[in-house]
């Protein structure tokens, strides 16, 4: 299994009027948490991009559980928890200040191919470095 | 079954670099598509806070089928399909202009009374309007 | 003179725990006002962009006179006080429903040409049709 | 003079299908950046809010230079060179990795007591801090 714990603060712009992060910005938190997982095996998304691997989400799942409040610093565990094939699934787990878990979530996002726009395997160098972290699989 | 359809045309500010609309936005869609279908029943979401009633949302599930572009006008129908107790669920789907399903997905709401922050029934004030959509359940 | 009237409605997303609109979405806004008022002469954005003219952004004044609520209907008058030769200058002016000025804004849109990437003169599609509102001039 | 520099990771969902950063979304930066810098000096704005100050913004004005694009580590220098009395502005400039300037702007932020709305002076707390960076003035 590949996991990474990423720190976010919640900006007075997340919020809503009820004082809790609005429920559609969650997506984009997630993104931050996936693309600095990423980053941390040695990978940038840019960088599948520049090399014809578009990653266009297909699936996103959340549950709500607690409210993230303003100036909240938030820790975001993203996890994988299959070795990939044409589909990578995230899971992430929203955690707040008092280390209780307040959301959390799953994007599926399908491998394709820049120029083809057809789905394909995961590319290599994401798969090399992802098969170290699933050794017994 | 309750039934509405929302129309909505995709800004520049909506899209990604890969020139869709970002994934995280349908969130915010669905907000405007499903305000519009409870206005359209005589009741606004700010009339519900206004009289105690908080809905915050507890769940969100989408599958992304086809991007949305810039600048189509997108119709979004909302629809409830079970007459709501302390949860509503609202259904959405997401059209181009070729009236292709693109998206579809489901937000789940509770009723929260806003001084106790208990979740509570769903107010008179829309069970009565939403009970005459119902009429043989 | 060439003004145009968009009408728009406040949600929930919008809004921050002040209970205002963020000050950061008002970007957002005009941008709805603005290619709603170019539609208005027949053009779309789009279109000016499929034949080859980009329209970034390079200046956007901003001042905030009073908020604006959640659920609120805003009606956005955009108005452009001169033709345009290489920059487009779009002035706002956001009204509440007591038809209060609640905020006012410009945008400077600077045409540049998509192949090149160089700054140029207005399309002539564009043209044409603003000088029709400026027979004056 | 007071300044502070704080880094921000460009994300998809910042982009436009241009493939810039939308120009709607630098306001967001800015708070990010703005609120880091007050944090730099021991005071955060939750806490001015939670002892009964409000900041609304009542002006921004941004200069958009060159873009940044997805996946850029963009520095954002933001600077006072006032002290601040009933309104306090906030310079930024925004560096790209090549350590270009892509962007710069300015927030105006009045001081408003939370309980009457009203336009009040800088509170001590926040005064006491700023008044080290100000010393000759």
């Amino acid at each position: 299994m590949f996991t990474y714990h990423h720190k976010l603060r919640v900006l007075y712009g997340d919020t809503d009027q009820m004082g809790y992060v609005y429920y559609g910005n969650y997506g984009y938190y997630y993104e931050q948490a996936r693309s600095e997982a990423i980053r941390s095996i040695g990978i940038s998304y840019k960088q599948l991009e520049d090399e014809g691997t578009m990653m266009p989400i297909i699936r996103m799942n959340i549950k709500y559980i607690a409210p993230a409040y303003y100036d909240e610093l938030l820790t975001i565990k993203t996890f994988v928890t299959h070795l990939p094939n044409r589909i990578i699934v995230f899971n992430y787990e929203v955690f707040n200040e008092k280390n209780e878990l307040i959301n959390e979530g799953e994007t599926h996002l399908a491998f394709v191919d820049a120029a083809t726009k057809r789905i394909k395997a995961a590319p290599p160098v994401l798969m090399d470095k992802m098969k170290t972290y699933f050794v017994n699989d």
